[in-house]
């Protein structure tokens, strides 16, 4: 095995980018005890963490390229939810051996991911353990101006961006036999894209935000009860991913997208008389934007029914490996 | 097992730390998709990430608090290193289940050295899998005045805080037994203390600094190549851990401190006509300050028996379990 000082020179730093780039706000990148940053004059810092973990996040098989590219959408997805322009990341990766072809497939998935997004990897740290990746995400935002779960309004109409179920249905299909990342449903679940450029476009048009990453339902009452509100869904008109139907049936793809997790799409509520201008800068983004119901004073999430309420995230199914 | 959001209500929010206090810098605190931090205006960030994994970084049998401690110790040890002010963290940890009292030790450990370090909490993640905590720290520094391991000159005086061998010794201990966290050389192995203080005194002293995670050596020669220098050492000088050589005997308490890693002292260059300054400023913080050798021009590093060069750092005994 490599030493863990081989491995963070060679995987580490991503020759595409350079941490001393003006504007990149680095002035120290990898290498040292800790990286030098240089936070925006104005600006307010958004900090999420996120581990994802060997069979319970994603399949050991699954290419090295999606791993990395994955762990690194879940995390920047957070930064997304609150409106925040991504900055950087630290990663911290426990392997169990050190493939050099894995290891390029990952650092691939996750540098071209930091290269959209605008985002620069900082540091890092390299375990030998079960296969298992935390990244940490930096992003930023004018001070005060936040996007945050709890400033929803009763008659706030609620929004997703994207479509809905492809999480699920991708792990489905995984299970299924499917391997190829052209299908729609596995690059859903197995590339998730982070919905940064939405979630700026929102951030001053919304009252409140949330990432789609454990089920809308189970998301959906995580904004509720940060508001004191309730809310009224029309889950037919809710946005499926393309080729949900055709696997689960309509009503398996209707509890998917309620209950499956893992889409990282935003669910957002705002001004019903801004949801025109919503739509159209998000257009602009090439990103759908779908209203799928309302706050309101009532507790409780109206127009749903009462078995999947109680049915929320679940990691991979019972006894799969 | 509790679920992923009952833990984290429960145990991640340090009931003596208010997030929103003034001067804690959190505008927002774990419970949203992101914390949302204030940085001090003119100041730069240092960010680094440990993974602390079980039976490769600390024994599964040793104390729950010991473990919240040291996971955050090492991770707060890179921040002394670079001259920063400790200011938030971010905690992932994977679970193999959830024992209330493992869990309340392993808080009491993290959160009380919190406290003492000025460190607030912001955000985590739970996952369910092998033990292992990946803690992500953020200090702050005046812009332009990080400390790194690159500015060494030939000539400055080496000089290291505290002892050495200790995390060596304190792990010897607890193979032959030792359980009892008043142990000297038990607390330096499970209970490290991050020398942020000191490393905040020495800022605008030294020259450059690491801190020793993977043994004097090898530090020192990350120190070296970073300044493209060598170094003389002054080996029988060297601070020892007390009760290092009654445990380990001389030999073997040499080798602990120049190889066994796990110390968590500082190393630091600085011009010899500041040496004195240095140990009054850590001597009012009662932190022994020792001279161990000098950077020089000849590469290499001098003084030291060649077959301890080739003595790294090196995780668990082969074997250990």
């Amino acid at each position: 095995m490599l030493s863990e000082f081989e491995l963070i020179a060679r995987y580490f730093a991503d020759p595409a980018q350079s941490t001393g780039a003006v504007g990149s706000g680095v002035v120290l990148g990898p290498g040292d005890d800790c990286a030098v940053l240089a936070p925006s004059p104005g600006s307010q810092l958004a900090v999420s963490v996120d581990t994802s973990l060997v069979e319970v996040h994603f399949p050991a098989a699954a290419p090295a390229v999606a791993i990395g590219h994955r762990a690194l959408a879940v995390a920047l997805s957070d930064l997304a939810a609150m409106g925040a322009r991504a900055r950087w990341c630290v990663m911290a990766i426990s392997l169990p051996e050190a493939d050099d072809a894995w290891l390029a497939g990952f650092a691939e998935g996750f540098h071209a991911l930091c290269r959209v997004c605008g985002v620069t990897l900082v540091g890092g740290d390299v375990t030998r353990g079960p296969l298992s990746i935390t990244v940490t995400v930096h992003g930023e935002f004018p001070a005060g101006q936040a996007l945050t779960r709890g400033g929803g309004k009763a008659g706030d109409v609620l929004v997703v961006t994207g479509a809905l179920g492809g999480g699920r249905g991708g792990l489905e299909a995984w299970y299924a036999g499917a391997r190829e990342l052209d299908d729609p449903l596995l690059a859903a679940y197995l590339l998730p894209q982070p919905r940064l450029a939405a979630g700026e476009a929102l951030r001053q048009l919304a009252h409140s935000a949330i990432d789609i990453s454990d089920g809308l339902l189970v998301d959906l009452e995580h904004l509720c009860s940060a508001a004191g509100l309730g809310a009224e869904l029309d889950v037919a008109g809710l946005p499926l991913s393309a080729g949900l139907v055709a696997r689960l049936g309509e009503a398996g793809a209707h509890e998917a997208a309620l209950c499956g997790g893992d889409d990282y799409e935003l669910l957002v509520s705002l001004p019903a008389a801004r949801l025109e201008t919503a739509r159209q800068r998000l257009a602009a983004l090439d990103v759908p934007l779908t209203a799928i119901g309302r706050l309101r004073r009532a507790p409780g999430i109206a127009g749903v029914d009462a078995g999947l309420l109680r049915n929320g995230w679940r990691h991979f199914p019972e006894g799969a490996t």
